[in-house]
């Protein structure tokens, strides 16, 4: 299988690290051969038909900050130049969230998908925007458009939901999706005030600088709207989405709600009738009650209730481990057809 | 598909009102047409090849109390003429939970796997005594040996452990896999003392009147050997798990642990080396600090931590659909082969 690699940040690495570190278990349990044929960042290109020194690549990018310098291989070049230049079945898309446009995103992901490559997407952004389109194109163009990775880290959400649903119907998602806002909430929980609870957040790097993305719940329904389109089938994008954050919360108010058993968590819920994000008070016991940075997602299911999986949210080595899940589910495809 | 149910209580008419209700969308949807050949309870059986009539059977259970009263194809048969009277493909069992020889769920097993037939079993006594032989019988005769509904009433456990192991490694399993225990345990947090949450657990119907199997903790040990072969591949039984319960447990405990942020959960525990059942002072803000009836597995995996799913423990409702999820899987496996 050969990969195209586009955004190659954290994840990006990570996943290339863990490629390296299992090489011999993905080809003894998987048959699962991978070679990859380009790696895209913002400076440049390295690209090799015959499979990049994946050794090398990273010392480069750790040396010089770009593959642009990986001797012999790399180049000034952009991302319709590199996927022009090799012969590849996947696009491993790994550039960073633009709510605008979904850019570079969306033009990297529209563009191997016209030229017949699978896509494994850890990028919400063109998702959250145009999902339901990106859906279509892949079915017409026959291959897999693949984004374990978008939801909930390492966890396998999507998977889990299709496998929950055989002979059973999901009516109702609900998600805790955002670790930080959830910290936030945690630690306001124990008395602290928004703004001590967010710069504890940040120093522990569960924050980031500018947190507006997820203190405004837009992060949350990036993952609620890809979360309505595979699991209930809706036809949504962002636009649809009703989005409070959790700027507003007191501490008081979670204190009122300990109180009387309950607790307070920026929830995403996604129905056939509506999809919208809100801080909702919720039972302690409630599974979707989760402290610090997990995740939680429930389903509501016609015959068998509430299912619920719980886990840390997403982090470098977990997202890239959906990738290599993501990637197993490509190879299988393709040995089927 | 012929099916034969063997067990004709709560859970076996719950399944068979699931199939009568979805006949149409398990059809359109996957393709799956169930003709019940045979029903067997511990009075006698029904047997039809061209397939019963589920609703005269329904109604002849509910007045006489057996099938066997059900005219013209209801007899005062064993499941062993009855297995031997019709063609079949799937064997369902669904009697009571034995676990001092597994009958007669053991010898319903052996039989139809013997002749050939797919197994679906929601009876936990067999898996727990002989999970690793009755597992290589089902392999050497080339069907296959199901039991979701036997772990976690409706959550998907296995299929999920499935999933999260693909590029990955599952080195450990820990379970909160009993509703009456929690329920109590639960309770006791509260400030009642074990006698009073039990006689509370009895009144609302999450305690049988003889608790023994839970309170021991042998319960949650039978579903930690199923997840031990089935997640771990560990070759055990029940004999090679340590059980200790929670009758000793005192509300002092769960006071002390309370107040340092914790709380005590009767956990399952298997890796590599151990398996074993025991109540464990953990997190409150643990994934496995579930609350009453709530059951809870935690995997952990090589690379991406720690996953857990959480659901309402078995009912009825939940098994059978548990049951439904197997057929179809075997239903797909019928049609690749």
């Amino acid at each position: 299988m050969n990969v195209i690699i586009a955004g190659f940040g954290t994840i990006g690495q990570s996943f290339v690290q863990l490629l390296m570190n299992h090489k011999e278990f993905l080809k003894k349990a998987y048959g699962m051969v991978t070679k990859v044929v380009a790696i895209v960042d913002s400076k440049g290109a390295a690209v090799s038909q015959r499979g990049l020194d994946l050794n090398l690549v990273m010392r480069c990018k750790r040396e010089y900050g770009t593959v642009a310098k990986v001797p012999s291989v790399g180049y000034e070049m952009s991302f319709l130049e590199a996927i022009q230049s090799v012969e590849a079945n996947v696009l491993i898309e790994a550039t960073y969230t633009n709510l605008t446009n979904g850019e570079p995103g969306m033009t990297h992901i529209l563009t191997a998908l016209q030229l017949g490559l699978n896509v494994v997407t850890v990028n919400k952004g063109p998702l959250a925007l145009a999902m339901p389109m990106l859906k279509e194109i892949a079915e017409h163009r026959k291959v897999a458009l693949k984004f374990s990775g978008t939801v909930g880290g390492g966890l396998p959400v999507l998977a889990f939901a299709r496998e929950c649903a055989k002979g059973d119907k999901v009516v109702k998602v609900e998600g805790v999706l955002n670790g930080t806002t959830n910290y936030i909430l945690t630690r306001m929980e124990d008395g602290l005030k928004f703004e001590e609870a967010l710069i504890e957040a940040q120093e522990k790097g569960y924050a980031e600088r500018d947190p507006t993305l997820d203190i405004s719940g837009m992060d949350t329904a990036c993952k609620l709207v890809i979360l309505a389109n595979e699991v209930l089938g809706n036809r949504v994008t962002l636009k649809d989405v009703r989005v409070e954050g959790i700027a507003d919360i007191k501490p008081e108010d979670l204190k009122i709600a300990k109180n009387a058993g309950k607790t307070i968590r920026l929830i995403g819920v996604a129905e056939e009738s509506e999809v919208f994000v809100k801080p909702l008070v919720i039972d302690q016991s409630d599974p979707l009650a989760v402290k610090y940075t997990y995740n939680a997602i429930t389903l509501t299911l016609e015959n068998s209730g509430r299912h619920t999986i719980t886990g840390k949210g997403a982090g470098g080595r977990e997202t890239a481990t959906a990738i290599i899940r993501d990637l197993i589910s490509i190879k299988e495809r393709l040995v089927v057809t």
